[in-house]
């Protein structure tokens, strides 16, 4: 749960606006209208709840994949084989976040039949923010859950070099009053994004954070950036083998599971030295299967009032939040107001525009 | 993966003696032989892969709570709702174990039919070690997965108070060579046994295991037994938060999802209070329903492979483990010699041996 700041000289676009330009972009780079609908609304969504790094920031790195014709912009995903609960697809290298929006769906729809179902996808490309899948299951009434193997950037406990990915763990519910409950974390310690942004302030870095390359903690964000990323727990006498095999866990789940590339053998992220073929999870489990969905909502309704509503640490910077919290008080905020992007952000959707032509829409 | 040591005036006991001489007391304190049984078979599981805390050393308590009437050990779990890949048992009170065992066992059936299947289970009890019923689904070829919650013992992020569990999660896969790949962790950074070992051996903690009843960080293991332990990752700078997610969403899949107590509502462990009324989350998934089973398994073993030979950071305690094995190393050791138990422990089965008259087997 990150406390998101507003950029230093950052510009203001509105969502709605931004929305239709994404589209439009992702449809030039030679996806169909459908499959663009899903990425922009993947893209925005992420811009919309701060997290800048999943959304329409990527647009040059995707363009770079198709244009290098390493990823398939129309690429359809196709169900292959399973059982009622349990499915595989191949994305057939088309982009993650439609594989995974007709992926969810399937589960969701399975699942009202069966009472859970998984599907898994192989063959796949970048995915954006796993949490938005286990989402769309929570809009239909639904725990959903989803996981993506990534390009390895974490070092296991003892190892010195990179040999998993960031791996994250999402998982969303309903939660009434509350909206919704939104658990959507890397199983890193802190993601890289995080040290990139440590530099640029010239900041030390704490222990567990990262690793140099000679495996030593890194203390500065130069070694970090040339070394690994500590699993969630960072060093062994903190546990960070319980990172280290929630890591692994979703590498099981995900690229051992469905067949698709998996660990130190899946390329870097975003490299065009061949396709990404990453494999991804989405589960969704329907409460009204076996009681009222009303009253399982109730129960994590009272289970969120009991929680932010507890005696706090000294020198606390709030209150308790819950998983999803600030994401949300975000996303409504920048839905109204619009979305703040950073000038770097911002110059990049500009050259984006200028080299297809689609006007970018007007800073508020 | 602690590295499990032998106590001091340790000993040691025929696995196999230790097994028939639990499963009478189990009998004694009301069970029927086969939920004696279940419940022997995971304490001596546990006793063997060298988790003290979680094997026979919990009879004297399990005998409190029958004596006191507020756990059936007679109990037996009764299908409640559901659809075919997701299930509702209620345990009735009974020995977590048995209702455990039962629930994934059921699982496991389900979804040689449905690719995927879970059971949940309301009013229940302590059920030992979370990674037995996942290994049982490893053993059947599947994916195996199991969650429990548990009194409230941690802090969330921000909050001076416990008001969640140590929520473990286990998961397992059959991992061909390497036998089983089985994670099995607790959601805090470490358990309460942890500190109660650091007490005894006079040792400072590190920052992120646990914060004194003021909500500071504990430095000594007297005041974090009178605080609550910390979430994995430990203070929000190192990422506490995620832990403490992690263990919501135990919460979210068990006692909320099953209809059982929940977080703060939890009563004490062991507690004769009332009843425990724990929830627990049961999940198989068949890979050879969406492809060939030796295939997963092969992809498994070449990424362990892969893991193990990592080249290791300076001053490594050992090479890169995977999760499980050094507990089923140990396993294996003590099937054949013996288990080795500490003094404590010891004297705590001789004096369940005299009260039920039932001579616990000789020390070998």
């Amino acid at each position: 749960m990150p406390v998101y700041e507003d950029p230093i000289d950052g510009v203001r676009l509105d969502a709605g606006a931004l929305l239709r330009w994404t589209t439009s972009v992702v449809q030039r780079l030679g996806a169909p209208g459908d499959i663009a609908a899903d990425v922009a609304e993947l893209l925005i969504a992420s811009d919309l709840r701060g997290i800048a790094s999943h959304g329409t920031a990527r647009l040059p790195q995707y363009a770079k994949l198709a244009e290098a014709g390493v990823m398939d912009p129309a690429g359809r995903p196709v169900l292959e084989r399973g059982k009622p609960a349990l499915s595989l697809f191949d994305a057939q290298n088309g982009f993650g976040h439609h594989a995974g929006r007709v992926a969810i769906d399937h589960a969701i729809e399975r699942a009202g039949e069966a009472g859970t179902a998984i599907a898994v996808v192989r063959n796949s490309n970048h995915y954006g923010i796993a949490g938005w899948y286990a989402m769309r299951a929570a809009s239909a009434g639904m725990i959903g859950m989803s996981l993506t193997n990534t390009s390895p950037l974490v070092a296991p406990t003892r190892a010195r070099v990179s040999m998993l990915g960031t791996n994250p763990i999402a998982v969303a519910a309903p939660a009434g009053k509350y909206g919704m409950l939104v658990l959507d974390m890397a199983t890193s310690t802190i993601p890289r994004g995080r040290i990139e942004v440590a530099a640029r302030r010239g900041e030390p870095l704490p222990i567990g954070w990262a690793i140099g390359s000679d495996g030593s903690p890194a203390t500065t964000p130069e070694l970090a950036l040339s070394g690994s990323l500590q699993p969630l727990g960072g060093e062994e006498s903190t546990a960070g083998y319980k990172g280290y095999g929630l890591s692994l866990i979703v590498e099981l789940f995900t690229g051992i599971l469905a067949g698709a590339a998996f660990g130190p053998n899946i390329i870097g992220l975003f490299s065009t030295a061949g396709k990404s073929d990453l494999g991804q999870f989405y589960m969704a489990i329907d409460p009204g299967a076996i009681g009222d969905t009303n009253a399982f909502v109730s129960r994590l309704e009272q289970l969120i009032d009991q929680l932010i509503d507890a005696p706090l640490i000294p020198d606390a910077p709030g209150p308790v939040l819950y998983p999803g919290q600030p994401e949300a008080e975000r996303a409504q905020k920048q839905q109204r107001d619009g979305i703040v992007i950073d000038r770097e952000h911002y110059d990049s959707l500009l050259s984006i525009a200028e080299r297809f032509a689609i006007a970018l829409p007007d800073a508020l």
